[in-house]
């Protein structure tokens, strides 16, 4: 028997993306969004929303491009702060002594201090309500060498990305594997 | 200085959710899809992403309905083997002894076990590719009361939610909290 909790944005991992962007100025700006996830696999492409209200709205409608750049566990506080401030009258990365470097194939900067960055291009633009859904096609990810394991992929152990919590407003952080997808199924 | 890994899905954390439809013969079934995630607040609106080879797909598009049940970590086989199979040949409930509780707001079942479960109607379906995104607008979210706290939101120690690692493809647990949002950013 359950208990209803009404309409709501409710989701179990929820992540914590930092977006990149130009504003029209050229100046660099970061925003924290965590309603957001991949959407497809080929071509392969994430899907953000962002309220219109936002700065980074705007330069991301304009340039056509942006970057989600991954926190790692240690960066919580960075993350949170760049939540809680807008770019129209902040420097974010001055702010946090963070530096943006240029995509390579795309026009956005991504942060060069979190472990794992993505570039993307816009393609569809969806307008849902409060927030647009952007879905951009993936043209490149990078990560940094020491959160890599021997086989190249990223080692989640090194990297320590962490989740959002929406119903109580906290991050948390991921532990251990728990098994092996496409597999443990069988082992029931 | 970062190593590029190509244009490609990778994500953390990426979510884990089993999306429940009826068939066109009234059958439930629930399918695994990690390419998902809120994608604006009002109206509360998710996102997942479907392969139209899935037999769900089909479903989905003809009740314009459809649950996401998140499974515990508990549940973590089950989960896997609801990806390995396909409702075309198995009866997935029947086969891992789960409950098709039919939604109250939606037609569409969810996984009576799993302790959150999310009801949505379909607003929009955007083919991307091999993947087509579909937005469901949330009509209600549904909580066991054994995974509440006193402020009736959802205690994560006690739902025990867990994440998909694209990269390695692995399942990941989540652990304790690492700090309040929109309030630790001020504790840098």
């Amino acid at each position: 028997m359950k208990t209803s909790l009404g309409a709501k944005t409710l989701l179990y991992p929820t992540p914590v993306l930092l977006i990149g962007t130009y504003d029209d100025g050229g100046r660099p700006n970061i925003m924290t969004c965590a309603w957001g996830g991949i959407c497809c696999s080929e071509p392969p492409c994430m899907a953000v929303s962002l309220r219109e209200a936002t700065y980074s709205y705007g330069s991301l409608v304009r340039s056509g491009a942006f970057t989600i750049s991954l926190p790692s566990a240690a960066q919580v506080k960075e993350a949170d702060y760049v939540g809680m401030q807008s770019g129209r009258n902040t420097d974010k990365f001055a702010e946090l002594g963070l530096t943006a470097t240029k995509a390579e194939k795309v026009d956005a900067p991504y942060v060069e201090e979190c472990p794992v960055v993505i570039e993307c291009r816009l393609t569809h633009t969806i307008p849902l309500g409060l927030h647009t859904l952007f879905v951009g096609e993936v043209m490149d990810v990078k990560a940094d060498e020491t959160v890599l394991n021997s086989r190249g992929c990223v080692d989640v152990d090194k990297m320590r990305p962490f989740a959002f919590d929406p119903g109580n407003g906290e991050y948390i952080g991921l532990e251990g594997v728990l098994g092996k997808a496409f597999s443990i199924g069988d082992q029931r």
